[in-house]
């Protein structure tokens, strides 16, 4: 460990990223220093950018998915199955935090995505309190806060292509309750359709059809799974009735929104089979409202509609280890097209929101890695 | 059994309804021959007498959910339980038939309310094809349609009470997925609405909320089972702050949308909690579409949504049991305000579409009875 | 609060119970204390008094489920919507604590009854670690431990007399997934099984045949909601072929174990249906092998069979909720027939242990109350 | 079609089979004719060999599950989505007919397969009947059996290979609700354990370990998908330890037995996890009781164990539908290791009885094949 760290601090909307240098805090009982081999610029980190969260306490560290190195940790400290953690291992840690195991969202309905209390790496601290983001040389981590050892044979870049959007995509696909056989859509090809597309693959979905816009991230979801894909450019009509050509005339089982407009939700209900079921996790931000019939796309559909919400320490320690099986079948880890030191993460940002990389990756540059 | 029997036809939208005499017709092989004690009017012959269903065959004789008693049969016709049926039996049957038994939504899906060649008595069928509608002296059971005994000490008029409504509501409650202890919001207080306060209270909701209008049928949802009620007449604000009042601040566990007005359907998303579950069966007609938000009321809200259409025959023997237990606690045998001969049911349409009754029942006269 | 409190020891196996004086300990940050006003002395802690646990730490203070007013806390308790407790409010706790949320059992798995850092208050703890059990003037809560206010109207007899059966009957019930008209069997009529057959009642089953002994407790169990009772006086094939003549000749929708001997667990198998429930909650300890079919008794009967161990907060809050709205409907304050003070408590486990009461209450003495 | 038809006939329990000649019975509306590609010789029909099930109305043509080409039909027949058949068509047909579609087991529990009036080819009608086997050049199809067509690309041996212990396979692992990620042991290497195995890999298990014997036998479920494999050569207590070893210390999420002995249930709550599912398929006869404790098989270890009895056409469907897509990447195929015809039926039960082989196919010779 060190006494000071650089770290990249977004100073408020739109305005230019900074690296500042923060002293070291010290550890308490429970806590962890890791420093960061790689964190990761997502289509949140553009949100953020943008100003269309609310309650952002900036300035803050940006970076909330990242995996680091123990450099340092007070107490002893074990993974969910009781192995002690060691200085110098490699892990990826459990951005959302501090659920307060208290609340009825956390206790009776058990709902904890929903606990008012949670607080995010990376999004929800103020830079003054310290290094709470992936863009920086050096995460302090909070105790409570879970770590999640990587699986033999899964480096850092994998584990960053799959990233944040890993988590939110295993919670959609558990959501789903896909079954042997079944047909699913996957609206939207960023990276957390792309994830989608294996999942549902991996949950034994017969057809995954994928669809979304540009061409190129439709030729990486067939590379992820998907059987089939559809373009954005082709008219909507035509690609409703394409997917009811494909499934028996009735359209797909199970229809995952992970695409952002708000015009998908409608489309998903247009494209599931009467007595499907609908995903809605591709609606992170207030886009807008959108029309729709009642009666014919949901009471006589017979459809089943379920929002999802974020993601808890299962789904992330389920993705991983599906991902520790997986990564050689599925290119997880050319998601990430281009990589940045922190004093190019404006750059970063630009890339990701003009939608010419996949997915960035932040290097500090602190930790040595091929 | 006769050779003749009148029956009420329904010429056509908005047109008056006219009695004519049939020729009985005969008996096919596991047919059966009912003689009315009692049919009824309810809103769904409302929407077919102003012409708001498609593809309906008319000249109809109308009535889908009746109580009879068996004037002949051809063949031996048992229950589900195998006991076999006699003549001078009182019994309901289940109006919904004819599903294929050979389709994908009926063996694969194994959502048999959307098999396509479902027939439905007194709504399917057009008056020239003989006794198929509640609405006259005689109904003719084609084989197939299911019988169901009506259990001790319920009386004919108890079942018309719940009628058609009990069929669609136990199906509602049911998706509702009620745990002991819930909080429950039901929208609408008619006749399917009445019946889903009385199974969300029978299935251990702590709360039942219904909201609605007149006050009169307020009222009586609390003789049915309502811990609280609402007036449509209170702002919508209001009534939404008051149920989040009423649970910790939060919303219902579970609202079932028993209503009609598409707009119901985003007071259920507003009523309900994070977390929570709306079900949708009031939507039988198309009333026009709604405006909602797919990121704070679905996606965040982290909500599930369900469609249920129609019912099934395990929906009708099951609110047939539960009202054979519990009719004396909830008065279902009043939601009946009129009885009407069959020389008369221009006025009980009259009478339901402006609501001055609950519920209408047709007593064509040919049986005796208290 | 005072400096020094009386408890109710028991030394160990099989030695007579000891009142000893306790220095008060002093309260950590979050931490509670409270007067008793009632525990409770219920089958496992005659259990402990036989032995039959692994791993008590005697000397031990019983009493794991109690009803208390706050005589002091640090800092601010709130409730699970957030509000304060204040002194004087009259309170139960969740005597299971220390859930960890760390390990596979708690975060993945979201098994909490599972998870192997549980501790519980009248049975985990030694007396010289405090007043961590409910025979006692005072019971010391630890900081984390969950309060429940209890609600309007419920008063501490009747909140004493569901008592730590109220938890497992409802995990059991949940588990037990009833559907409105469902019939149900509950093999046992100890303070367990007498809630579970008004939770069923209350859960909308059709049926509620309570199957026990002696016959007061059958007696009681028809005031708890039994439709029907059967005495273990009455020859098992009897019993069964009763069963199966209420239900159609099929066995129950559910069956619903709490009664104790291994043996019950092969009757819950021979008096549910094909395709039925059967949920086992009644095996706390271990009384022995059973042998099974499991040709006949599980794969053709296609049965599910579901054990549920302990409860969590989930559990008792809606417990509570549910008992304060039905409390006047199902006598549960009946259920306690003796009350004991501190110096009596030999007796009250030996009453227990003998059946001559259903439930004992320890009435520390410290409270006034009615 | 012909005017007679060669089949092979099991007189009784113990008697050698014989061929005898059959007049070809009239066609009724609906019905069909299949001209017998191959039949099978499973694990079932060396238990009617042995007369091991009861109630089998010998003498009988045995084969359930059969691929035929059609060669004669009466009236349009049509496929789930509505597509007719044409002669020449090559098809698969569902062995489990004539579920009543009218008993309490039908259509109020929806448990199908557990319809007392089912009825299957070639075990519960006899040889009198007509061609109702498929150990015939011809098999005869009554009104309302399901027909499947092959989806492109399967050919006959392949369909074959998977034969009847496919349905049986798909319907356990529905009932195991497998989750991406999960830890799956499968019982049993014949032919439902291997494909379970395969299923169970589909479903998105990381692990499947197959424990079974001999080892060719576990060598191939290396291939349909197990990640591990355990004999039963090695000591029951290195199993278990092993199992843990491998799932961090608690045991497999999911056990699916589909082994035969009755100690294989035992096993199965050995090597599940606390809060784990355990599916029972492989007890389809009686073979004898088991012991288990109550207390720490079921109810401390909260348990869920789950029979499954038959299948019905929504697992043919699917698990065709399935096969159709991944068998190029699994060997059925080749789990038919012989192919007998009709006159040397008695070697090819044998074999099957011995184990010398996996499976052993029928060719009447009728169909020119490859």
């Amino acid at each position: 460990m060190r006494s000071h760290y650089r770290a990249a601090v977004m100073p408020g909307p739109n305005q230019p990223i900074e690296v500042r240098e923060f002293r070291a805090p010290e550890l308490q009982p429970g806590g962890v220093v890791l420093h960061t081999i790689l964190s990761e610029v997502c289509g949140t980190d553009v949100h953020l950018h943008h100003g269309k969260l609310s309650g952002v306490p900036y300035p803050i560290i940006p970076g909330h998915v990242s995996v680091g190195q123990i450099a340092g940790m007070r107490g002893t400290i074990t993974d969910v199955d009781g192995l002690p953690f060691h200085e110098g291992d490699v892990v990826g840690f459990m951005d959302v935090h501090e659920s307060c195991g208290s609340c009825h969202y956390c206790i009776v309905a058990k709902e904890t995505t929903r606990c008012p209390s949670r607080k995010v790496y990376g999004i929800t601290y103020p830079a003054e309190h310290g290094l709470l983001g992936g863009w920086s040389e050096a995460i302090w981590l909070k105790p409570g806060v879970k770590l999640l050892r990587l699986p033999k044979g899964l480096d850092a870049e994998t584990y960053c292509g799959g990233g944040c959007g890993l988590n939110t995509a295993m919670h959609a696909t558990d959501r789903a309750e896909i079954r042997l056989g079944d047909s699913v859509v996957v609206l939207g090809v960023g990276p957390v359709g792309q994830s989608i597309v294996t999942f549902a693959t991996l949950s034994g979905a017969n057809q995954v059809i994928a669809i979304g816009a540009p061409d190129d991230r439709l030729a990486f979801a067939k590379r992820m799974g998907a059987t089939k894909t559809l373009s954005l450019g082709q008219p909507r009509e035509e690609r409703i009735q394409l997917v009811k050509d494909w499934t028996g005339g009735r359209g797909a089982d199970v229809v995952i929104e992970a695409a952002g407009p708000p015009q998908a939700v409608t489309d998903a209900l247009d494209l599931v089979r009467d007595g499907g079921r609908v995903v809605v996790c591709g609606q992170y931000t207030d886009n807008g409202d959108i029309g729709l019939n009642p009666h014919w796309q949901i009471n006589r559909k017979h459809v089943e509609i379920r929002g999802s919400w974020g993601s808890d320490f299962s789904h992330f320690h389920r993705s991983i280890a599906v991902m520790g099986r997986h990564h050689e079948r599925f290119p997880w880890r050319e998601m990430i097209t281009a990589r940045y030191d922190l004093d190019h993460l404006d750059e970063a940002l630009d890339a990701v929101a003009r939608r010419t990389v996949v997915k960035a990756a932040v290097d500090p540059g602190i930790v040595a890695h091929s």
